[in-house]
């Protein structure tokens, strides 16, 4: 259902769809022919494009912690999630649909503010919000559910699986601050105040690169996208596999996020940096900004037979690069 | 993403992404152009077609109870409640989406019956399963959230707000089963065996009416439309609101199921049949079986002005129906 209301609501939840379906009825696109309030959505992709669809679990205790992320900060995340997996596709967003469940014991300041992130992100990226579930979570967690659904030209959208030896490896931004953030939340540093200047919260506001992703299939650049949700070094794994194919990283290159100075290991395995990772043609030309973010040069894809990936050092030494180093211990 | 692998993946949950990989790959259809294993699935669209998003919760707890549900009526049941929202608006089902979080002790067969119970009747109505998310809960409970993408002739989609004063209400197959068999398994009496004949289990097997609901469409028979989940009163007052208008039931003419013989009360409130209700023109020629499955037509649509549903009994006695009169008790 398009946030049906269940037998066992109670006025909280009611109260919930009631602010959630004003709010999306505000701001509903030529896109949504009918948001909230009958049984689906109905969405009207434009002609000639293929539809696409992600959906991610944020779930408390395991993608955010209610004593580290402020609410806004959950609900940023949230969204930003989805996104992000819309960006590396090269998509453009049509709407977001929330599964949430809160614990009866929820203060309305905290649906509230995550509400707020939630939408915060979704305004700047005109996304409306056009359905989703509540109930009333069977624990003390917040259970929450996104679904992004996006188009793209049809067959034009970026896959994990285009890249070809020779090509060149690129990512976006700076690596390895959503990491550096959140260990300095571990540590008790207090980076939970609100957003401030774009980048400078990595793991809370984390910044979806949509413009970039819909830059590289609109010029035809990439060969294959991902997105780094997982770090560097899986993700790049995972276009290895899908493309079958070697890789090398060049360490000295790799953009350092001002909060990971010094820390390569963060920018190599730390997690939910949201930057696209992508592979383009040798000579092929890449600008060193795209969509006003940077784009740097990191590496390039090898042969197809090892399947391996490899770092090289400063000082040239290459020693094999393993997938997943890092845990970011948030659940 | 269409079933990522996350940074904090388990043994387990790495083979249950795996499985469902597996299983999934060898399902894809002509409308699913990438399905699970890059960040977004690709679905393509009949030319000329709107799409249909439905999400819907299926959390234990709430939405079943591993003491009650078996495994394959808790996987049958999370993919029922999203394909009845499709069958609700006469769509046609594209694909599925699972996001589905299991507790660290969850025994692999528990998690092997699920998918059964959803891949089977995946297949009875040929829905591959695309993507979703999977990750470890963060309680004892079974978290999924359920999404369902279908397609439906542009701009022809049934809406709950099309109901004119004078038209007929009817419903399909039968009342009441779903709440009947759920006080049997709350009383213990066992009936947690596996699915036999249809309608035989209307709690645990519920059976979506797609056929109905796109024959519906096709034949432009019904002015509105909604499933039968919260229950018919419920249900009921939903389509009375979107629609601006009033109602009056039949109380004799409502089909029983035969678990609610004698039991009316279950069949105007229980909730979780799962059967379709739906509006049409006075003198249109609705038949009393559509796909196979008996139509009845159990009162009418009244005036707009006072917006209220009544319910008359075998006698003629006039009294004002309540929305939502039956507590399910699951959570």
């Amino acid at each position: 259902m398009a946030f049906p209301e269940h037998k066992r609501k109670q006025s909280g939840e009611l109260a919930l769809i009631d602010r959630i379906r004003r709010d999306s009825a505000a701001r509903a696109t030529g896109r949504v022919g009918l948001g909230i309030g009958d049984d689906c959505a109905v969405l009207r992709p434009p002609p000639g494009h293929d539809v696409l669809v992600t959906t991610d679990f944020c779930l408390e205790g395991r993608h955010f912690r209610r004593d580290w992320h402020s609410a806004e900060s959950a609900g940023h995340r949230c969204l930003a999630r989805g996104l992000s997996d819309l960006a590396a596709m090269g998509a453009e967003p049509m709407a977001a649909f929330l599964s949430l469940a809160l614990p009866a014991e929820i203060e309305r300041n905290w649906t509230d503010g995550f509400l707020r992130g939630l939408r915060s992100l979704a305004d700047e990226f005109q996304v409306p919000l056009a359905g989703g579930d509540t109930a009333q979570s069977p624990s003390t967690h917040v259970l929450a559910d996104i679904v992004l659904v996006g188009s793209a030209p049809a067959g034009r959208a970026l896959y994990r699986s285009g890249a070809e030896p020779g090509d060149s490896l690129y990512v976006t931004g700076a690596l390895g601050g959503a990491a550096a953030e959140l260990l300095a939340m571990q540590a008790g540093e207090g980076l939970l105040a609100g957003r401030n200047a774009p980048g400078q919260h990595p793991q809370t506001y984390p910044e979806p690169r949509l413009a970039v992703g819909a830059a590289l299939l609109r010029r035809g650049l990439a060969t294959a996208c991902i997105d780094l949700s997982d770090g560097l070094s899986s993700d790049l794994s995972h276009l290895c596999e899908e493309s079958g194919v070697s890789a090398e990283i060049e360490l000295a290159a790799l953009p350092l996020h001002p909060l990971a100075v010094g820390k390569v290991g963060l920018a190599l395995h730390g997690g939910e940096d949201y930057e696209l990772l992508f592979a383009a043609r040798q000579g092929s030309r890449v600008p060193g900004r795209i969509a006003g973010i940077r784009v740097t040069r990191i590496g390039r894809v090898v042969e197809r037979t090892r399947r391996r990936m490899v770092q090289i050092d400063g000082r040239g030494k290459r020693t094999r690069l393993e997938a997943g180093g890092w845990e970011h211990g948030i659940g």
